[in-house]
């Protein structure tokens, strides 16, 4: 299911097998569609095109639109949004906490109001299973608390040891649900998630915990969000040598570029962030020769493309004064034209950084990038 | 320059030469990218999956905003969007008179403010000359006053007569601008603009008198703002006879797919309209079967594609409930799905409208889809 091929230091090269689409080379940067489409106008025939090797959807929207139970009905989600690659569901805990309001927190689950149209939801791991299962993905995520930074010790303490028992519960309930006859996906995967906020103790004892629990992978999630990324970089270190070796870890979130470099050299597989498209979406782009902010009026007639070192669609065929026009004059096209060019420079990034780590050359690669990717052009 | 290959009634079969890309076959339906791109996140590489044959760009929107002399800097309109097909600009006054606000019209031009940033404009037959030169299109229109509907007698009489001397200087400002040594296309064609509003004696004269200064192409203007199709009809019917036979003809801003059948049927070769792209951004979309309203609760798990009997780009891949969802969730790429269906609808009606021309079919053709084509699916 996951090979390593070579390693340089902590830096693992990969390949990693799902039931769809066959093998993913990792490291890999997973492209964002929370609602089973990429924000910006860009669809799942697109990701072929920007080099996309597995797609996320994020379970708590797609519960609230169209329903869990439309998309199973729909043959799953690979079969609603025409994409036969892999897929990674989160298990809509970061969002039930970051975007639902009126949460009540009990051992069971979670209550809590849809940011839609505010009707109150349950959710606890069972409910998360299930929705996942319905989604039909390759790779379900188990359903933890994701507690904000700074956190109180005893509150993320107690937290930690909830999220681990709620690993035990949607362990048992996702095997359950890939065994019924009629399950969408029996293949799916199940990655378990370490939290423990910005406390190395308790990171480092609930990735012991959760290791013992058999899961496909492991992922890192409730980092990068708001602490410096020092203190990410360490809470990776910490986690690192109780993560089993022979499994995928992800790291949830991130991030910049020269994160995803920093967190390879420490032993990451797996990452997903909205920032491509996100900041696509502003005119921020993404190049080897640092940002590029679309909107600055010295483009209005640069007839360059966004990087003369690209060769992904949009580079190939418009300008930056195309592009800037296209912002300024608010046409959708901008949207898409941004997130496809920043999409395949992440996709880019992850198969250059795999080239060195074929190649043994990771640290001068990292040398050469990290830390000079988010500079200004 | 045109040539009518065949022709059944009033109809005409054609083929019109242009300075870019070949050979446009008539009837055509010319799609609409206002502002250098098509609303809804379409691209001009787009364009060719859906079966453009010639685009149209507005000459108000690119003057103000990137502005003619940045286009013209950055080597013309089609090297600026990346279209290498035939494009035509229309004048800028039509979206002076429906757009701008504070006009004033002297005999000069007309002076009026940016629905922008509310900055004043003059202009006049030689400037929109001179900004559509300067865009490079391959067919300029010649700058109109577009009176509303219903108008004054005396007003529209004295608009007419007004336009017809605009004509006459925006020929001779065409004919000095295209001989320019630096010109951006000097094969630039001009299309008159017939007017009068809707009384059938000023349209008929001002047709007999534009027909006297030599145009590349003849355009109806100021139909289909309000007025019944049946006035639209007869306006048609009233001007076509002094219509020269052996230039094109152009139903400018017009129209539902009925209203274009009932046009070839009275001898138009030329069209283009907002239709498809706005009601595709409401949701509305163009099939062989009739109209469908994609919000509606009863596609939530209808798996079929929007028309079994459409093999576009959208109809190939993805299912109405899948399109039904992604309007639900605000997601832009519903925009684009569903405007390049409804492209590939209308440039398909024409493909079909000029087969069976070309069959000795049209009348059947006509009988069979005018009047049906907006109905319910």
């Amino acid at each position: 299911m996951f090979k390593i091929l070579k390693t340089e230091g902590k830096a693992r090269r990969g390949e990693f097998s799902c039931a769809h689409g066959g093998t993913v080379q990792t490291p890999v940067f997973m492209n964002v569609g929370t609602q089973a489409a990429i924000k910006g106008g860009v669809s799942a025939l697109d990701l072929k095109n920007v080099g996309c090797q597995i797609e996320l959807s994020n379970t708590y929207h797609l519960h609230l639109r169209p329903g869990d139970k439309v998309v199973r009905q729909m043959g799953g989600l690979h079969k609603f949004m025409n994409w036969d690659g892999p897929i990674l569901t989160d298990s809509g805990g970061f969002q039930v906490f970051s975007l639902a309001s009126l949460r009540k927190i009990k051992e069971e689950g979670v209550t809590f109001a849809s940011h839609i149209d505010g009707h109150r939801i349950f959710m606890g791991p069972e409910e998360s299973m299930q929705i996942q299962s319905n989604l039909g993905s390759d790779i379900a995520m188990a359903f933890d608390e994701c507690v904000e930074n700074p956190a109180r010790y005893e509150y993320a303490k107690a937290s930690v040891e909830r999220t681990l028992r709620w690993l035990q519960r949607c362990k048992v309930e996702h095997d359950r649900l890939n065994s019924l006859p009629d399950t969408v996906n029996p293949h799916q995967m199940l990655f378990g998630i370490n939290q423990g906020a910005t406390f190395a103790d308790l990171r480092a004892w609930h990735m012991q915990e959760i290791a013992k629990i058999d899961c496909d992978g492991y992922a890192i999630g409730g980092l990068a969000v708001g602490e410096p990324a020092e203190i990410m970089y360490e809470m990776i270190d910490v986690v690192e040598p109780f993560a089993p070796k022979e499994k995928p870890r992800y790291l949830m979130g991130v991030g910049t570029p020269s994160n995803i470099i920093e967190a390879v050299a420490r032993g990451v597989d797996f990452f997903d962030c909205v920032m491509p498209s996100r900041n696509g979406r502003h005119g921020k782009l993404f190049t080897w020769e640092g940002n590029v902010n679309i909107m600055n009026e010295k483009y209005i007639t640069d007839d360059r493309p966004i990087s003369e070192s690209c060769s992904c669609p949009v580079c190939r065929s418009h300008s930056r004064a195309y592009l800037r026009h296209l912002f300024k004059a608010d046409e959708v096209l901008a949207l898409r034209l941004a997130v496809l060019h920043n999409l395949w420079f992440y996709n880019e990034l992850m198969a250059k950084i795999r080239e060195a780590l074929d190649n043994g050359t990771f640290a001068d690669f990292r040398e050469k990038y990290s830390g000079n990717l988010e500079k200004r052009a």
